[in-house]
C-alpha cells in the first residue's frame, strides 16, 4: 500500500474506538471496544493496542493519535485527568502507547482531535480556518489554522464554550459567569426546561419522561420538540439566538473559512441553527458572514477516531 | 549595505508617516508630510514618493507597505473608502505605488499595519500569536499567528471592537449593539461621562472644558483623573471592567501568547489596564491568562509606518 496508515484512538468513557485511517481521512479498518474504567491506564492501553492489531493493516501504521477528554499536556502527552477515566490521574499516556508499540504517538484533548476529524471528513481539508464547536455536556472548540491544529500559548486556545454571552449571567463550572456553555450546554439546557416547567405544563415531556422530569436530556426535549412541544421548541430557538451571538463574536474575531457544529446536542440542529445563523445576521460583518460556510458534521461518532488519526499526521 | 531595506508609509488623516525601515524594524530614516485630504490619490501618492526619494537609502528599497485606515482588500490593494481621506473612493493604491516607483507594493489597513509594528517593535518579533487592540476613535484589531498576519477568509479577522459584551446594549456603528467599541471607543466614553455630568458635578472638567462640555475628549478624561476628578476615574474603571470580559474572551478563545493595546486611549492605561486584568482574573482560564503577557505599547506613534514597512517584507 502505497498511502500512509495511521492508527487513531478515541477513548471515550464507554466505548475506546480504534481505527487504521488512510492520509486522506478514510477509514480502513475499525473496532470499538468497552472502556474498562475500573482497570488500570497500562491495562488499558495494552487492550487497545491488542484490539488493533487485529488489524491487517497494523503493521504498515506509521504513527498512532489519541484523543481524551480532560486536562491534557499535548507536547507530552500527559493527561492530568479525565472525566471519563476517573481512575487516570498524571498519566505519562504518550510514553505507555510508544513502549508498547515502538510507534510514535500523538495525544490531544477530544475537542481538538474532532476538530481535526470534522476538518478532514465534513471539509475534506480545504479550509484554510475553520472552528469546530461540539455541543455536548459542555461546550468545546477546536481551531484550525493554515490546516493545522492551532493550540495557542498554553495549549488552551478553543475554549470557546466559554466565550462570555451575559456578564452578568449564571455561574460556569469554569467559575466565569454567563459563557456560551451556560445556555446550550446539556445541563444548563435542560434545567431551563426544568425551569419553565414548574410555570407552564407539557403533556409532551410528561408522556416522555413518564411525568419523572429528571428524567430530561437533551435528546427528550429534542424528540419532543419534533413532536411540536412548545417548552421544547422555545428552549432550542433561545439556544440558537445565544448561538448566533456567539457565532458573532467567532465571525468577527476570526473570521473563519468554515465552522463546523459536532456532538450530541447538534444532532437538533434542525430547531436552532437557522435561527443562530439569523441573529448572526444581525450581528457578524457581513463580510465575514458571507465567506463562512457554517454547517453540521455529517461524521458524528467517526470524527474523534478519525481526527486523533489524523493528529499524528501533523 | 547587507541587510533589507523596506518603505513603510502610514496614511493618516493629518499627517502621512514615511520611514525606511530595517529587516529587524528599527527605522533608517523617517519624515512626516501633512496630508493634502484635497488632493486627488495620483498628487497624495507622487508627494509621497518625492519625499521618499529624499532618503539615501531609497535606491536600496526593496518593498512598499502601506497602512491606510478604511475598508481596504488587501489582497489586491484596492481603497473601496477611508474614512481619513473622504475624497479617496475606489482607488488601486497599490497599482499607484507599482506604477509610480517599480517597487512591489501591499496595502492594509491601519489596525493591521498596527499589529504588525507592535509585532515587530514591542515584542521584537518573539510571539507566535499575538493580537494588538488599537483603542482609539473606534476600537481595531489585528492578530498575528505564527508570526503572521492573520487575515481570515475575507479580510475581516480582527475586528475585535466589534465582539458583543452586552447582546441587549448600545446599538453600536456596526449595526451589532454592545459591542466593546461601544463601552470604551472615543465617542461612546465620553458620551457615558456626558451622561454622568447630567446627574453629578466635576469641577475639574468645567475647569478644563470651560464650562463646555462639548470638548471632553479622552484625553480630557485622563488629565481630570491625573487631578483625581472622580467622575473620569470611574469612567476609566467602568471601562477597565469591560476591557477585562473582553480580554477574558480573546484569552478563552485564542489563548495568544501577548496582547498589546495601542492607540491614543491606551495612554490612559494607569486607569483601566490592571482592572481590566483583575477582572480577566474572575473570567478567564487561568491557564490562557498566565500563558499571556498584556502591555501597552510604547512605541505609539512609530507603529503604524514599521508596521507598514514590515507588511511589504511578508
Amino acid at each position: 500500500m502505497a498511502e500512509k496508515l495511521y492508527l487513531g484512538v478515541d477513548m471515550g468513557g464507554t466505548h475506546i474506538k480504534i481505527a487504521a485511517v488512510l492520509d486522506n481521512g478514510n477509514i480502513v479498518e475499525e473496532i470499538a471496544i468497552d472502556t474498562d474504567t475500573a482497570a488500570d491506564p497500562k491495562a488499558v492501553v495494552k487492550e487497545v493496542i491488542q484490539a488493533a492489531k487485529k488489524f491487517k493493516t497494523f503493521s504498515e501504521i506509521e504513527n498512532i493519535g489519541v484523543g481524551i477528554a480532560g486536562d491534557i499536556e499535548y507536547k507530552t502527552g500527559f493527561v492530568r485527568f479525565s472525566p471519563n477515566l476517573p481512575k487516570w490521574k498524571n498519566v505519562q499516556l504518550k510514553k505507555l502507547f510508544e513502549q508498547l508499540t515502538h510507534k510514535k504517538t500523538l495525544i490531544d484533548n477530544d475537542a481538538n482531535t474532532a476538530a481535526i476529524g470534522a476538518f478532514w471528513l465534513d471539509d475534506k481539508g480545504k479550509s484554510e480556518s475553520l472552528i469546530c464547536v461540539t455541543l455536548g455536556t459542555g461546550v468545546g472548540g477546536g481551531i484550525i489554522i493554515n490546516k493545522k491544529l492551532y493550540h495557542g500559548a498554553s495549549g488552551a486556545a478553543g475554549e470557546i464554550g466559554h466565550i462570555t454571552i451575559d456578564l452578568d449571567g449564571q455561574k460556569c463550572n469554569c467559575s466565569n459567569r454567563g459563557c456560551i456553555e451556560t445556555f446550550v450546554g446539556a445541563k444548563y439546557l435542560v434545567n431551563s426546561v426544568k425551569a419553565e416547567l414548574k410555570k407552564s405544563k407539557s403533556v409532551t415531556i410528561d408522556k416522555l419522561t413518564n411525568k419523572n422530569h429528571l428524567l430530561i436530556t437533551p435528546e427528550i426535549l429534542f424528540n419532543a420538540a419534533n413532536l411540536g412541544d412548545k417548552i421544547s421548541k422555545d428552549a432550542w430557538k433561545k439556544a440558537g439566538i445565544k448561538l448566533g451571538a456567539f457565532l458573532s463574536i467567532i465571525l468577527n474575531f476570526f473570521n473563519p473559512e468554515t465552522i463546523i457544529f459536532c456532538g450530541g446536542i447538534s444532532c437538533a440542529h434542525k430547531f436552532f441553527l437557522k435561527i443562530a445563523v439569523k441573529e448572526a445576521q444581525k450581528r457578524a460583518f457581513q463580510s465575514a458572514l458571507k465567506a463562512c460556510e457554517i454547517k453540521v458534521s455529517k461524521y458524528g461518532n467517526k470524527l474523534g477516531v478519525v481526527g486523533a488519526a489524523m493528529l499524528s499526521k501533523q
